[in-house]
């Protein structure tokens, strides 16, 4: 593979595992970064005191062994996610132990229609007309026993998995996205399930070792593409005043910011129609730290769900060794759109408010509350990832990986299995890397 | 209004419309186009014995008052659609006189609840939330009496108005486009309809005048819009190697188009979101060109619809005092999609096996077939129009008017009647112009 050229577009996971994949088997390559740092949508803050929030994406678990092996081979650890006490749900206004029987039934239904797909090619399921057609919303309004359920079972799977509405979300999206991750009990869990683990330093700080295997020269931040140009000799790519040849190019950020780079010949019609109908998740994450994680007295785990209101979940973050606690809020699709139409105060207040209903009165006056908006990041633009709208999946779902000429397609958008997670990312990178290799070949 | 600058983004209909307010108004107007024409998605291409095809919009209608009044104050006139003859309805693999009983049923059962609607605000509706987490596909399926009424009315409505399927449509969405456009009578129309007259020349010809009225290097062609930056001291508009100092812009192109103009400061996460949910339809639009209307000798319309095949529907687009015959067929949706997928042959061959099942074997030669692509066409991408996924409207929707600081938007999308239309086109040009008017008093 000497002299052979690759650009990799995106620094996130995709793009350095594809750029690590590439270089390795001997391709001279160019990764190109927007942002002035690696890690797309991993973000990690120090704390003055010690420690980090992470911001972005920040669990790995059981089957995600491409990313245990990479905490593994650059020399991080993981330690679990703190799962002690009892956790809380919110129903109907009251405080239960465990979610009421016709949740499990509902998850259980939905784990059965999604173990007949093929998340490689979802479209091609029996079923896949009727599942495109039905929102996850309509199909639990007509499916769910009573509204509360319904209601609960859609903010825990089209929000707590997707950042989503259950009105926006087809079941067949759904359905993939629980064939891609292995089911609700994986995707939902915590110990043996999909937030099973966080890694020292968060995810991001893996980025940055990631980054520092690449060879001398390969990586460029500030460097956001604009144009990428195929002809007979090759591809050009423009980015940040300056234009690089290449033999292929991947392209390792989500469609709906792939659609945004000029490209020459212009996209085929329906590789540009999948751009213009993969719109990112909308979630807000809010860290709220306080003095000692005040739940844990009361035998509570920090771990809590709730049919309504503006969070949807929370979880203890706090890091082991540290005194501090640190509560981390969700909101997902129309909350978090309409906490977003708050003025700053009304949000805070609105935050709180449910943080106390969930997990006591002290939680009302947090040391700090701190947020990352990765919907207003022109380089992310939402989380925590794309995925078709209703009746989109049959006629879009094929371009997904369908390379345009040198240029390939990779991003956790892209992946089969643990799509939107880091493991899809990974994936994604080196599958779409082997896709180049094997071209080039 | 004297010394005050504006820029506009796009040059079709609804740019066309706001420069010249904005000029009458005494602005100084730059009018910026990435192609090399004006007209956005009208297209007129000559024929080489006189006349000439309508490739993109084609028809106006009663209640369109802003096209008449702009074709007669341009010196162009209008012509009534060829409607002798009986038109062809292919239902169940049978030729019928009408529609069945059931049909009328569903489009009486749906102008009923689009009488419901505000079309300024479709998302304040009762049911709003219900109807926007229902498909189209899902709401026929349930209500129609039988598969052949769901799939005909599919087509007619969600393929026929917005070139889309009925499965990737919200009924909301759906109710929105009738009650914009005053309810299917009038939609789906030829006389009395919106389908009554064309444009001597094509509404390409009336853009052209429109342009000449322009105040002279007012209009620049070959200039797409890289980047729009906001700051204190007003806009600037970076296009074509040029940048352009303003203080205040309207962006007259579709919100999927908008979304890939880089924006400094970036733009706000809820108005990023909608131009990532707002995908344009896909419309396929063949003219076959015959010696003659042969159809006609049948005592044939040339109207055609069908339940199902490539072909939704076709219409005689012959011109008055030629010889020639012109049959148009639309193809929309996943039907479009499929065709994209074949190649030339195969897709020549589907075309004109499903014209000579609508309207007979001479169907079969014709002299010359001719298409754009509008969903090829990179500052395009699709037609007719822009349309938000299921479960988006109530978050999104209020988005489609607000101005981002001196950023102000137009386009047919963001027209409350006649959305999708050339009048809705220039009503939102002309709203657009008047909004910026308004901020600069």
């Amino acid at each position: 593979m000497r002299g052979n050229r690759v650009v990799v577009v995106g620094a996130g996971f995709s793009g350095l595992a594809a750029a690590l994949a590439l270089a390795g088997a001997g391709c001279a390559v160019h990764l190109l970064e927007a942002r002035d740092r690696v890690g797309g949508r991993t973000l990690s803050r120090p704390l003055p005191d010690g420690g980090w929030l992470d911001l972005g994406a920040q669990w790995i678990g059981p089957t995600q062994d491409r990313m245990y092996a990479l905490v593994a081979a650059h020399g991080l650890a993981t330690f679990p996610s703190p799962a002690r006490g009892a956790p809380t749900l919110r129903w109907a206004g009251q405080r239960l132990a465990e979610a009421p029987a016709p949740v499990a039934a509902v998850l259980d239904t939905l784990d059965g229609l999604a173990a007949r797909l093929d998340p490689a090619a979802p479209w091609r399921a029996a079923e896949a007309a009727e599942w495109d057609r039905t929102t996850l919303g309509g199909w639990l309004a007509a499916t769910a026993p009573d509204p509360v359920t319904a209601r609960y079972a859609g903010r825990l799977l089209a929000g707590g998995l997707l950042a989503a509405s259950p009105d926006e979300v087809s079941l067949l999206q759904m359905l993939f996205y629980l064939c891609s991750g292995g089911g609700t009990g994986i995707l939902l869990g915590m110990a043996g399930g999909a937030q099973q683990d966080r890694i020292v330093g968060g995810p991001a700080a893996l980025a940055e070792r990631l980054a520092a295997a690449l060879p001398a020269g390969c990586l460029r931040l500030g460097a956001p593409v604009e144009r990428i140009a195929q002809d007979d000799g090759g591809v050009r790519v423009h980015a940040g005043g300056a234009a690089y040849r290449a033999d292929a190019v991947v392209v390792a950020v989500a469609p709906a910011l792939a659609g945004r780079i000029r490209y020459d010949p212009p996209l085929p019609a329906l590789r540009d129609g999948l751009t213009q109908r993969m719109p990112m998740g909308a979630a807000i994450k809010v860290h709220a730290l306080y003095p000692e994680p005040f739940w844990r007295a009361d035998g509570r785990s920090g771990v809590a769900t709730a049919d309504d209101g503006p969070v949807t979940e929370t979880v203890d973050n706090s890091l082991p060794g540290s005194p501090r606690g640190v509560l981390t809020a969700f909101s997902y699709g129309a909350e978090a759109r309409e906490l977003r139409r708050m003025a700053p105060d009304a949000r805070r207040a609105a935050l709180l408010e449910a943080l106390v209903a969930l997990v006591g009165p002290a939680a009302a006056r947090p040391d700090d509350l701190v947020e990352y908006d990765w919907s207003a990041d022109p380089w992310t633009r939402g989380c925590f990832c794309g995925m078709l709208p209703p009746g989109s999946w049959r006629d879009y779902g094929p371009e997904l990986r369908r390379p345009v000429g040198g240029v390939h397609w990779a991003g956790t958008e892209t992946a089969s299995r643990w799509s939107g997670y880091l493991e899809g990312a990974v994936a994604a990178g080196e599958r779409a890397a082997a896709e180049v290799l094997n071209d080039l070949r």
